[in-house]
């Protein structure tokens, strides 16, 4: 199964070659995050796409230096919403009444059930529910690209805090999860490339009830 | 690009209609959920694959009542871990080493560096951590069965402490995190099948450094 071989190709690279991504599969690539279901629909994240080679070296030494970071084509920057504001809820569900084009009683007693509890709950909970959300995504865009071709380093290994900083996320209330650096594995070099994947057994995996 | 169409395809269906998922496609859905990468490789979670009719009907109930619980062929109830323990860090490093076939200076180190951390952070943290990586194999699940042409329901609606309690999780170190039916829509009877897919517009989810 041609999805399979693709997922077994693709592995966390630890040195990329430099080489540009195209825009067209890049497209690809956001599109699969754009298409990644969340939880009410609502989005609650936004992607920093980052070519630029500055950002990538100023931020390559709060991600424990790895030089992926800056040898890649793209950074993706997930960045989950800080907290749920009515503001935020409304936008999602305005849009969906505006592209469907009817309102409906029961959606909007859904959305009046989230107005009345998730902007009341602390803001860390709310974060860790909409960078959750951005994980589906992030898995995602890393199956795109391995469909595409293209390599991915998933990176939880940085200082979310300092990215922030850098890419001033916190004046968007937002906050970075988690890094994807696209691009190209650089054979050579990465000591990670012929090493066997690994993977617990399907019995420590999957247990069956049936 | 076939993958993109088959993502488009995709919905969160709201009513199945009983048809089975054969063994193949599902071998392929779980395959992918094996794939897919966690934080160093951990793989923190487990799914309980519930095809077992009476299960599914105890677990409608406490997942609001939604009837794809009942309805899908395979409800994937993905589980992670409560918290970290040295065991289960040491089981996974254990087993990069056997199949690798050899021992290596910086991953002991590494495996060092996370046994001082890992297991004494609290609970919650841990297993917050844990979920995260379970939705990036969720993420994966669901793009590999839309590409087996095979529907889901991504599904956070549901009490975790009463599925946990029906699949004795508690007892497996093990809380339940999200739910995937697995199935066939039901066109007829399903209000989502026809709407519009909505999504907010690229220029609120993106935002390009170059």
């Amino acid at each position: 199964m041609e999805l399979l071989d693709k997922l077994n190709w693709r592995y966390a690279a630890k040195a990329m070659n430099g080489k540009k991504v195209s825009e067209e599969k890049m497209d690809a690539i956001i599109e699969a995050i754009s298409l990644a279901p969340t939880s009410s629909g609502l989005q609650p994240f936004e992607v920093i796409v980052v070519t630029n080679q500055a950002i990538k070296d100023q931020i390559r030494p709060v991600a424990w230096g790895q030089s992926v970071v800056s040898d890649c084509s793209h950074l993706l920057v997930f960045a989950a919403w800080d907290t749920y504001t009515e503001d935020r809820i409304n936008k999602m569900f305005d849009l969906t009444n505006e592209i469907r084009g009817f309102k409906n009683e029961g959606w909007e007693d859904y959305r009046k059930m989230l107005l009345g509890s998730y902007p009341q709950r602390d803001a860390e909970t709310n974060f860790n529910h909409a960078a959750k959300q951005a994980y589906i995504a992030f898995g995602m865009a890393i199956v795109a690209a391995a469909f595409e071709g293209v390599d991915t380093t998933p990176m939880e290994g940085f200082d979310p805090e300092a990215v922030d900083k850098i890419l001033n996320l916190k004046e968007k209330g937002l906050r970075s999860c988690i890094l994807l650096p696209i691009g190209y594995r650089d054979q050579d070099n990465d000591w990670l490339v012929n090493l066997k994947k690994v993977r617990k057994s399907k019995s420590d995996l999957i247990t069956v009830i049936d």
